[in-house]
């Protein structure tokens, strides 16, 4: 029976427990974990920000693992088998029904309503579906990804949700040759952003936040420049931006902050006729005040919303890890690896913002 | 010395005067005015609400007129020579320079900081370049369009520049056969909005607004259903649009109020992964309050601000009233007509909201 | 034992056969046919065309039905549970798997190499799976569609595969208020593209084509003007439609012809940074020559083929005869309805031009 | 009286003349030429394969030089004066009118039929509007753009027309991270094609042409592979893309080669429902066959010609140059400078392909 830590309810402490090893269905795949990681939703999680969370959960919804079973023929998005002994990560979202309206008529699956997302909307009740476990049971259907050449499993972990979700966030920038570019936030989102928004054309990309050793990081895995968020007022950090932009603001600008009063500030940033991506608002951190004739329509923006990450965008996670990320460095976010004993702590470490990433290693 | 209806300043009353006849230089178009209008924007720049306005200047930005005299030859869009007596209107915006960064990099003409518009930005000691006037003058590089076949000045000017705003709003709102849309605001841009969304295939168009004589005046322009402001709150008004949209919201909504607090009930009525168009917020009307998690992060919206109307918008809007024009009846929207003597009273019954469109006839 | 009619290879007569019932799977569903067509693809299927035909089979990829029987609870697009005695249509293609390269990483389905169509690609041995029979049998995850209010089964098969197709086909070309259109041919596709194009926003509609009685079908259906392909020659026709677009060529040009060389016509007739839609060359029916100086790069020119339609396509379809039915009446394009004995002379008469669309009866 | 290298008529060699020092204008500026260029445009007019070419004429359509004179203030695109002293290019391309129909309404000012083209379009009676000149005169509204740190005469040459056409072929591109990208040829525009798909995401780079000192300079420039057209028939090279591409082919392909038959083949080695750029067929080479069946319409693909390059593809080709630059080497491409006495023989020299950039130095 594989141990696996269980977030029993919000603000409870995580428990470890053993845990009832599935039985594989056809097409199903059993995992030996090799990493999972704490992304700030398990802090949400963890305070019972989401709603419709069937609590107790395994949390962990990005992971890695070795194959350990297959049911029968299993193959990957080029057609391949996958086989015994494969290290693997998956898309955490499942069960897009493909038969609703969101699915088949607005082309719009990452809102299908019946999805559900490892360690988030699966419980224990429904099986071995989170990544802080020593074992992952992938049910019939969900996105398998051999890792490339090139990307071990701590690469993986190290782009992880974040990698995935500065992907879909760079697709909905539509970032050409020469666009200057501010990112909002230096979590692991923003973090994977900036170097996204070079390897897509960038012409200038400025990174905004703090503490100051994240901004180090941003610098190191490729930001132009940085403006931290300790010490200046919104107002400075505008006038900052646009002084690096000859004048205009940025082309686009990409929010990643969690924090609603960043899009003012954001939208303010942005040139006329830009483009600004909200992807950091992912839980409910509640309202804000906005400008529409200033911000929006005099600006004639384009605002874009980010919601969640595809299976797509995991494949191509996993070759952008492969051709850049000897160069990038995505390894540098990793702050420590924690046991399945030591999640109340991760979380601890991962809220208080002492840790970009937290990587859990459940099998040690 | 023809005769115009002078704004002298905020808050001023117009005062009729006489304007010295301009010179007309080669490419320059000397017009009798036909018809110009009373827009929305005229009320706000009489209470001052817009920056840069150089008072006192001679309203009104759309207009239609006689051609009396040409400096030479001046030719429509088509290549073809403007000849006197030929019926016209004009694009109102001008000097949008083709050398600085927006016009010619970011191909985005409509926010060059050198645009100057007819009856806005240009005062009376730039020349007769308002509609309130007896004559305009159009300066060499004005977009002249001639009127086609099947459009009267009347019908021109029922079109106005609501109808050229709803054109660039609708082009930004995409609409797809099919499409739920719904249109916030009855004056004239809802108005014009709610047929041309018909007009590009949607399958439903809701219009939101009031006082009841407009939503009668929507429906008999092809709305298939209104709601009213007057008795609902915000929270009763979605909810009739997604009970209208199968529990969803709309594919499209495109706000045309110019009231902030209508951005955040527009952005709940729209559907997961839909579009959100912003064109009402003209003025500055101050700020509103959104929810960035669920209004556009979780939602995966698009919003798009719009602003102004390019010339392509007003040679396309001509094409529109003829081929569309007798069965839309933009006509239904005129409520009554004012000479010169009569702008202050024009004025007050459109703030009063009495009637949609005054049309203004400087020579009788 | 229901009745079939059933193509047991290229070239050989249809003949009638009794098959056997099928059992329904939980998600299944039988219908009773109603209407199903022949579309030129069965023509081609006669003929041996096509790649990849399990041959015997029972054509007839878009039909309507009653539903008799369902296996346990199936849904329509919007949540609600399909009934005994519905009247539905269906989305022909099935099986997309939603687990491969196409399907999930492209978001690219039309491209699925697991795809099969009803009455094309599954066969006789593959279960009732075809329209040109007294029953049908709806396998699990078959996207299905009640009628809408408005739209009998008559209409639905009115509109058929080539509506279906047609509004792809004008999703593709993204029609703007007032654009220009030439369509280019008048089968089923083209017929359905002429009023969709108008739905759209399109200022001008012309029908290219032949014979004459369907260039009037066309007209009748809201064509603004036609150009017969007899006694033209392609030079003249592009010289025509140049003719109507002030001498610039169409914005607009959607391929549904069917015929190699219509491409180069078609590229020719469109005007510089205009888009061009190639729908109709479903079938291979050789090569042809182009000039891609003139006809592509120099004109910086859109080319955009169309492949199938989806289930979105579907749905909208039904929304769209609910709508303009009445207005544009599809029905015209019908010749005559067949029954399961008369299918080789119903073949006969598609192939041979004398009607636009055959529609077939299996039950009476 | 600056001397030039003159064309004086199809097939006749190039002389060297003493052309009149321009009149400068408010708004003008006169140029000391550091380096012009050899196109393989500058070819083609040799061989009177354009239309409309005013002989005779100065050729060299892209250069660079140090301001001599000034007309009055002139500004760069950010509105900063140009100085005496100030190294620049400028657009070739000048005389769009912004009143035309393309320009104003279909927003294509690439095909603007007024506009006229520095060393193509403009002869030697228009004055010294050509490259191979000690000097050239930039007339009011020409885009000048002044030279950023970090890009000098040199680079910014070896970058010149061929990096301005690959920047406006990207664009049309829309390249996605991890995108597989072909690009056919591997003159100037196909060399910097390659690197920019890179700079742009793409997860692949594949280059087909010759000969194998090009495929090794683009090797050199960042392509990942190349596959030699010496040596290997259409359907091999087609394969081995395919073998590149797990079987799929390109998700796009660029094609820049200037020979119509590498349209079909280059439809081929692009994957179901990708994208196909069309760059290369600039001048009149005559025509090819093509399967829209197989190429297009079964393909679901988008074919997008490319016209020239705009101001804005020239200013951020600076821009590229000037972050870029070092890394990928645009001075690998240029093969020898000649002097205005040398014209005939750089002329052969690129058309023999003997180098791939042939540099102008008009004053030694």
């Amino acid at each position: 029976m594989p141990r696996a830590a269980v977030m029993t309810g919000p603000g409870a402490p995580i428990e470890v427990r053993e845990l009832p090893a599935p039985e594989i269905e056809p097409g199903g795949i059993l995992l030996e974990t090799i990493y999972s990681e704490v992304c700030g939703t398990d802090v949400h999680l963890r305070h019972g920000r989401l709603a419709g969370v069937p609590y107790p959960i395994v949390p962990g919804h990005v992971s890695v693992g070795w194959v350990v079973e297959t049911g029968g023929r299993v193959e990957d998005p080029d057609g391949r088998p996958i086989a015994v002994g494969d290290v693997v990560t998956f898309h955490d979202v499942h069960e897009t029904c493909q038969r609703c309206w969101f699915c088949r008529v607005a082309g719009a699956p990452n809102r299908c309503p019946h999805r559900k997302v490892y360690g988030i909307t699966y419980g224990v009740r429904d099986g071995l579906l989170g990544g802080w476990s020593e074992a992952i049971y992938l049910k019939p259907g969900v996105g398998v990804i051999p890792l490339p050449d090139g990307v071990d499993a701590r690469r993986l972990i190290a782009g992880g949700c974040g990698l995935a979700t500065a992907i879909h966030a760079v697709d909905r920038a539509e970032i050409r040759i020469g666009d200057l570019v501010a990112v909002q936030g230096c979590g692991p989102v923003g973090l994977s952003a900036a170097p996204l928004a070079l390897l897509s054309g960038a012409g200038l990309v400025i990174v905004i936040g703090g503490p100051a050793g994240r901004l180090e990081v941003a610098r190191s895995m490729g930001a132009d420049t940085t403006v931290p968020l300790d010490g200046t007022s919104a107002e400075e950090r505008v006038a900052r931006v646009r002084d690096l932009t000859a004048g205009r603001g940025t082309d686009v600008t990409i929010e990643a902050t969690g924090s609603p009063a960043a899009i003012g500030e954001g939208l303010r940033m942005t040139r006329d006729a830009g483009r600004y991506v909200v992807a950091g608002q992912y839980t409910d951190a509640g309202e804000t005040t906005i400008h529409p004739h200033e911000m929006i329509n005099r600006k004639h923006l384009d605002v874009r919303g980010v919601w969640g990450a595809g299976y797509d965008h995991f494949v191509r996670m996993t070759g952008v890890l492969a051709r850049h990320g000897d160069r990038i460095g995505w390894e540098r976010t990793i702050g420590r690896e924690y046991g399945l004993d030591e999640m109340n702590e991760a979380l601890a470490d991962v809220e208080a913002g002492r840790i970009v990433k937290a990587v859990v290693a459940p099998n040690g």
